[in-house]
């Protein structure tokens, strides 16, 4: 009865003073022998509740991936009546998808309730597990629609928003590819990893069968990966390794027929990547017998065989597989194309949000994550509103010190400008000022400024699709929703060169650190930022860290890390459950 | 660095130990806090293979439950040649399962694949994912069929065996009432669990939307339970513990809606418990809350509404339900119906087999676990056999002396025997001697015998399917198995008295060693032998150490054990994944 009492007591304090959970915790973890650091998350009791306060502000985010996460982690719920509609009513650790599709970690390890996430928050967040199925910006109304079917109760209901957060995330995108969808795997969701595991082990249980010709079992193993970015590298990488360590010494007979293909439509995989980690993550691959098939363009995909179109020759040549993950890259989902034929987007590929994440178009309306892009300002679009606000004696021409004095504003405004001096080595802008012969001027007219700047716009990309960047996002969008009422007196933005006054907020701005891409075998690649690369065992090490410590709660973070060291001791499970 | 090499080790270290791995996990399980003892298994190596050696017989067992699984684990896979097959690719401990509807443990954890266990054995045994649907006793022939389509390759072939073992299990019965297949929820496998856990989650997201109406929500968080026995009424507990524990916390708007009914058929639950068990189970619930509907019988289960009789009035009453719970026995699945047809067992209800597991009416075939009974013969059958083999002197009269020399034959065939000895509290055999006055008799003619042991065969009793009865035939069948070559020349079962000599092997005993009643709240009742009744918390970690010890393997066992830890650390996880 001691252990019993134990464990009662230990279960009572934890629920009782959340915070020493994490330090009991944190003595476990170290203990265990992995290193973690993390940030603690503050939490709220209860939320306040005040009849007299007045009417607060309606909220309304859709999605609970990374960037509606990463927002209602930040947000003071207190300060606004705050929904959240999602179909799914959890966050997931989407980075780890690729490890749960080989059972390195299970399914549930990175996952995490988002009602969890919600009751630790100051004030009252309510979620309602429903998808989206139209935004109607005019009414400041989305309609919603439960997924859950045969309960009594209309699952269709709408809600009033004075704000909205669009972070609904994309879908595939299949280049409309005949066959894609009925006959690939994604890896987006997590019901896409677990459908992939069981996928590998119906693949090897069929092949091992006794009534089959060899050919039939190696067409069952043969498993191809379609897309040579980091999704589809470490997918590849992964099953690699279930099937190196663990599978063949279950199915020994059919350990020889195994084959892996990786189809890349680019010259390189990982050409996001520096140079050196797609050629370190090419000769890996080679070592480990995965063939990598460059320059090759998906056709047509069968139930039993892929066509691909090889570019360099434009033959097409069909081969048989047992599986095909397909991870190419993302396209907008139906609800957000309807959004944007209402609000005059029609015509574009993603939704566009300004530097502040407002949708352009409509009002009161936010975009984070993967749904949407930024459309960044060109400076050139403005160059003479920037001329006149910095030609304050209207003389026509602009001074050294006039210069500097919307300097800084300009370097907030229009951030290109900042890439471009940093790529050109430039120390300071009047550097720019030099005409043809190298000859600095006093003086510059309106044609000088825009000769100055004519290259600066090339700086501008689109930021990439990616967890790092939702979650930024949300972070900066929670920060403005905080500080609304103060920055409205307030504000911090820089100033506005097409009208008065300043902009409430500053834009939102990009900090990269740096991404990984496993590469099997316990050895990873990381691009860190300052063009640091870093390959290798260590590498690998360093991603369990960096992983172990962005996970969003206590649990997943304590799940995680069991799973990894249940691998370590006993293998993947190769039940097919 | 250090880290990453002292996981390697680690790792290493267990892969080529084997048995250090036990020792270390032991450590580690006794140092956090948690008792399990275990027998250590017995691995070996590699599987011999000796091209000289004569051609194996060919075992072929169907299944991978309790009772193959525990048989494979036994038996000497050296001596023969075998072959395994079954739809499940891996072993599920079973008990677990009500626990795995909420969550307290995940499916994975209480799976172990059937190729993790057969690697270990000594010898080579192969095994196929396939069904088996037919088998034909005349030719000594099974026919399979894979259940994974999309794959090239026949999943159609046959396999020849010397010996078959059937250990296919059951189904669930439903005593044809109707729309029970098509909306209730199963409790049998691990798919039935993890199902389950899905819908309870989804009555509670659709019960908060915001466009019901209070008796849609009331409905929708209308949990039945239909059937009073163990696994029932453990479900409804763990239901019980689940929404007070963890979910009223996330879906505060509905706590007071949510409902659970037990329907039970007969006048008590858990009426093959003792009494006290029963009415300690029913006062608990009442305490609980839930609802126990005793005397019922469903009549007809719609997607919506379930109508039960109620046997007292013999009215009809309908209830809306959000989920439906069926666990009321089991039935023979459609194989072995047709190969009861074919080996002229078409009017039993289950397959039958003698004292020894070989089923009756065909050769060479066995049965263990839930798909078969033990057809125990009737002493009064043989009395005439057993007399004429006793009365060595051929009187006519048994002596006291002529019958002590047959008594241990009797007690080993006829184990009822002893059971109604015990029963009356009679210490010796010959005291069934007494004629009606009381005196004892110095001999008995046969009618006398007839009379003695009239009541005995009315001790007999079918097995229940439990997992441990089929767990006990399957060792059983292993230590034939291995025993074979041996008891052909040297018999160790009792004499035959039909017949002559001894039977090959001692009948088949089962051994009860209790069983328990998890009831919620951290309390289990048990049932011990010796008719011990043990009810409370500390029967639940009682149920706690056996469940861990009782484990296939250490991973399920180290598994299931942080399973449970992280229950009592973070709560159940109430993601819809």
């Amino acid at each position: 009865m001691t252990i019993a009492s134990f464990f009662m007591r230990v279960s009572k304090a934890l629920n009782s003073y959340p915070s020493s959970s994490h330090l009991l915790l944190l003595c476990t973890l170290s203990g265990g022998g992995v290193m973690a650091y993390s940030e603690l998350q503050s939490e709220a009791e209860h939320p306040r509740i005040d009849a007299n306060e007045p009417q607060k502000k309606k909220v309304v985010v859709l999605g609970t991936g990374w960037a509606a996460t990463s927002l209602l982690k930040g947000l003071d719920a207190s300060l606004y009546d705050v929904q959240v509609v999602s179909p799914r009513n959890y966050f997931a650790f989407t980075p780890l998808l690729p490890s749960v599709t080989c059972g390195t970690v299970e399914a549930r390890s990175i996952v995490e309730p988002v009602r969890n996430i919600i009751k630790k928050r100051k004030g009252e967040i309510k979620f309602w597990e429903a998808e989206c199925v139209k935004i109607d910006a005019a009414n400041k109304k989305v309609f919603c629609q439960s997924n859950i079917e045969n309960l009594v109760g209309s699952g269709e209901f709408s809600l009033d928003y004075d704000f909205l957060v669009v972070a609904v995330g994309a879908q595939v995108n299949t280049f409309n590819t005949p066959g894609v969808k009925e006959n690939c795997h994604f890896l987006k969701d997590v019901e896409d990893a677990q459908k992939i595991r069981l996928s590998v082990i119906d693949c090897f249980e069929k092949a091992v069968l006794p009534s089959l010709s060899e050919e039939e079992r190696r067409s069952n193993l043969h498993f191809v990966v379609v897309g040579g970015g980091p999704t589809g590298v470490e997918f590849a990488a992964e099953l690699h390794d279930y099937v190196q360590e663990d599978l063949i010494k279950l199915y020994p007979t059919v350990k020889d027929l195994v084959k892996i293909t990786l189809i890349q439509s680019g010259d390189h995989i990982l050409n996001m990547f520096d140079e050196r980690i797609s050629s370190f993550a090419e000769q890996k691959f080679l070592r480990d017998g995965i063939k990598v098939q460059t320059g090759c363009r998906v056709v047509n995909v069968g139930d039993k065989e892929i066509t691909v179109k090889v570019k360099s020759t434009g033959e097409d040549c069909s081969v048989p597989h047992g599986l095909i993950v397909w991870s190419t890259g993302i396209s907008t989902i139906p609800v957000i194309r309807d959004f944007m034929e209402e609000i005059g987007q029609a015509k574009r590929h993603v939704l566009a949000t300004d530097e502040w994440l407002r949708v352009k178009g409509c009002k009161d309306v936010y975009a984070i994550g993967d749904c949407s892009t930024i459309n960044q300002r060109k400076i050139m679009d403005d160059i003479l509103a920037v001329f006149e606000a910095a030609d304050k004696d209207h003389s026509g021409t602009l001074t050294v010190e006039e210069f500097q004095d919307v300097m800084d504003d300009i370097l907030l405004r229009y951030p290109q400008v900042q890439l471009y001096l940093k790529r050109k080595n430039l120390l300071d802008f009047h550097t720019l000022w030099k005409d043809s012969q190298g000859n600095e001027k006093k003086e510059i007219d309106i044609e000088g400024l825009k000769l100055a700047l004519s290259h600066v716009d090339s700086q501008m990309k689109n930021l990439p699709a990616t967890a790092q960047v939702a979650a930024q996002e949300g972070e900066y969008l929670a920060r403005c929703f905080n500080r609304m009422d103060h920055c409205e007196e307030h504000p911090e933005g820089p100033r506005r060169f097409r009208g008065s006054g300043r902009h409430k907020f500053l834009p939102f701005r990009y900090k990269h650190f740096g991404q990984f891409a496993p590469l099997g075998g316990e050895q990873a690649a990381a691009e860190l930022p300052g063009d640091w690369v870093s390959i290798g065992h260590s590498t690998q090490w360093l991603w369990y860290s960096v992983y172990a410590s962005k996970q969003v709660s206590w649990r997943t973070r304590y799940l995680v890390l069991s799973d990894w060291t249940r691998r370590f001791i006993f293998g993947r499970d190769s039940s097919r459950v």
